[in-house]
């Protein structure tokens, strides 16, 4: 390849500090490190996680940095001691790490691979590994993945090879919000053929949930959403029953165990909000009832009495939906490509790149948030503005903390 | 029997109201109706529950009544329609029931039987089902079981057949604390052989925590508690380290990751303190980590930081120690009969029948919890108080929810 082993001048959306919109700018991306692939960025999407950093974080020393954790892409050039990865081949970058190596990854149990970016041990690619700049100075990796970039480097350990035939600006869903929500019910929750569920908040996470409790076989399963308008959507990806709790003044949970002889057997928290959770628990039946955490806050705690656990009901969580990174996203491209899950469904509108500050903005006040794609197939060397083109609406709402904001999306941006 | 389809008198300590000492009264003891078994109550161990009622729960219109439900006995005499139980018979009596029939009993996930008492079906013994009667007042079931006294009627699908060679006066143990903790290590967190334990509080139920967790196979068990003298009876049980929360400037929940590479594998909680509750689950290791609440109390709400789940701890609760009654109860007592659970140690003294108030104080305010014991194998049919002998402290010491209190012990009395 022309470019193997050069400095790469291309665009990225550069975030200089808190709280600002982001800029597009040219920048530097240096030749990848032992163990490191340089990635031509095809598509990526906007979620809340990234505006969480960039608008709620408490990483104020974060910036400037490459936001972006949802793409998909081509591997440019690959560095000393990268034998899985070559040029041309299609990829997915993974904000969860799977080194194959470490205690977590050779646990069955658990997909938190310890050599992650947020573990401390950054043998992923730390903020301060990366390989940007721009106007002399250093620009920080973000989540490991920074992919609001048209090239971005990364370390092996969190990359995951998929399938030739993938359409990227479909499958970058993958890299975040659709095996968020699936996993959490497959893997997670593990639901049974034949249970009945409840998922609360129907953005993209909450449908991928929806989805996950069809695909393990759920009877019945209940979406829950303030705003009727995700109904319809919702039944698309498999929802039988719809419950709008602003049509009833019984708690929520009280309403469930009433449709349901006592509660459902799985229910799954997608929006991200404390109270949302408590309810998603208490709606749960005792005994047996799994109520698993997906939606992601770490503002407030969240509470329960102890009788709700002790009277039999489990309460988990899941990140990127329990999905082992590297072996999981290639097999959920596949059941894409198999017609086994939906990802075009969740797409409504595309934008460019150059409109990715109004796609914050609208993913922050308007019903949906945005994903943005850039389409590279024909991308030249030299890199503009223009050729990062497609954009695309999917069924994620605002910020999770505000009151009208019942559905919203996901991923994590810290854990222990 | 001399006896059958006759009211028997008999002597029991009576709750005439909350918060005043119990009255040793002679009472009346009706024959039971179809499905009942009148059983002669041999041993009764004082539980927190009992106290519970007496003094903390809401409960005030339970009185008057007849507490206790750690007891052991023999059947007296049948009513109509009941054929599992037979006169001589020796029985524990259950304040889960087990009626076979019910969802949650055909459940293999779960073992609280939606018939119990406490589920407003009251197929077992509700309050106002009780056979007694004193000084011309009806006197209320307590937990369907009632054990304060010389003679109890039950339902039979809350009664477990126990092997003839068993020792009343310890296997009454098994009829709530002892299976609690035990229960809880081995049914609800499902300890793994090799793994790490922490037992949070070292009462009965915390000692027995220690016991399932080393019968399960752990490889390391931490005994917690701020009372350094429960260190040596928990080594008894099986607990391999031993960490006072006081000698600790940390939280316990980070000496306790610094002790284990990141947290515990399995923590039980057997105190009964949302703070306590919340510590437990904090030990844990991220990926795996199970924490089961089994101390308990219904005051306060449990918190802990969503990211804490999200990080891929599970939450559980136990109610009896999830064995399902009459099935577990019968092999527990197996179990200790081939020396494979200890129930001896768990025992330092004995007191009548007339001590109970003293036994109340004991538990109340001293280091150890007592176990109340009649032994009743040379019982006459006239019984007098002194008949009534022996009871028995065990390691469970005082109220959940007073500061200087960490370990306690942790049965139910209501439960959703």
């Amino acid at each position: 390849m022309a470019t193997a082993g050069k400095v790469i001048k291309c665009r990225a959306a550069v975030a200089w500090e808190p709280n600002k919109p982001l800029v597009i700018e040219e920048i530097e991306v240096a030749p990848p490190q032992a163990n490191e692939v340089r990635i031509k960025i095809v598509a990526t999407g906007v979620c809340h996680t990234d505006l969480y950093h960039l608008f709620e974080g408490m990483h104020k020393d974060g910036f400037p940095a490459v936001l972006g954790h949802e793409g998909a892409g081509i591997v440019e050039s690959v560095g000393p001691g990268v034998t899985e990865f070559q040029p041309g081949d299609k990829v997915i970058p993974l904000f969860v790490s799977q080194c194959r190596e470490c205690r977590f990854c050779k646990n069955p149990k658990t997909n938190q691979c310890e050599k992650g970016w947020a573990s401390g041990r950054h043998d992923m690619m730390a903020p301060a590994d990366s390989r940007f700049t721009c106007k002399g100075k250093k620009v920080l990796q973000f989540m490991g993945t920074s992919t609001f970039s048209q090239y971005t480097v990364m370390n092996q350990i969190a990359i995951a090879k998929i399938d030739p035939a993938a359409p990227l600006d479909k499958v970058c869903l993958l890299g975040c919000g659709i095996c968020t929500g699936y996993g959490a019910a497959v893997n997670t929750a593990k639901v049974e053929p034949g249970s009945t569920c409840a998922v609360f908040g129907l953005g993209a996470v909450g449908l991928a949930a929806v989805m996950g409790c069809k695909s393990a076989g759920a009877k019945r399963i209940f979406a829950v959403d303030i705003n009727p308008d995700k109904f319809g959507k919702a039944k698309v990806f498999g929802a039988t029953d719809f419950v709008n709790p602003k049509d009833h003044d019984k708690p929520i949970s009280q309403v469930l165990a009433e449709m349901t002889n006592g509660g459902v057997d799985y229910s799954l928290e997608c929006v991200g909000n404390v109270t949302v959770m408590r309810s998603a628990l208490e709606s749960c039946v005792k005994g047996w009832g799994v109520s698993v955490l997906v939606g992601w806050t770490d503002l407030y705690d969240v509470a329960t009495r102890p009788i709700q656990l002790i009277a039999g009901r489990t309460w988990k969580g899941s990140l990127f939906g329990g999905f082992k990174s590297k072996d999981g996203v290639p097999q959920m491209v596949k059941a894409y490509l198999d017609k086994k899950v939906k990802l075009d469904e969740f797409i409504t509108h595309n934008m460019t790149l150059g409109q990715v500050n109004d796609a914050i903005e609208l993913m922050k006040h308007g019903k949906w948030c945005v994903h943005t794609f850039s389409t590279i197939d024909d991308l030249p060397a030299s890199c503009k503005d223009e050729q990062l083109t497609s954009v695309c609406f999917v069924f994620r709402p605002q910020h999770p903390d505000s009151p009208e904001c019942f559905s919203t999306m996901t991923p994590l941006c810290c854990f222990q």
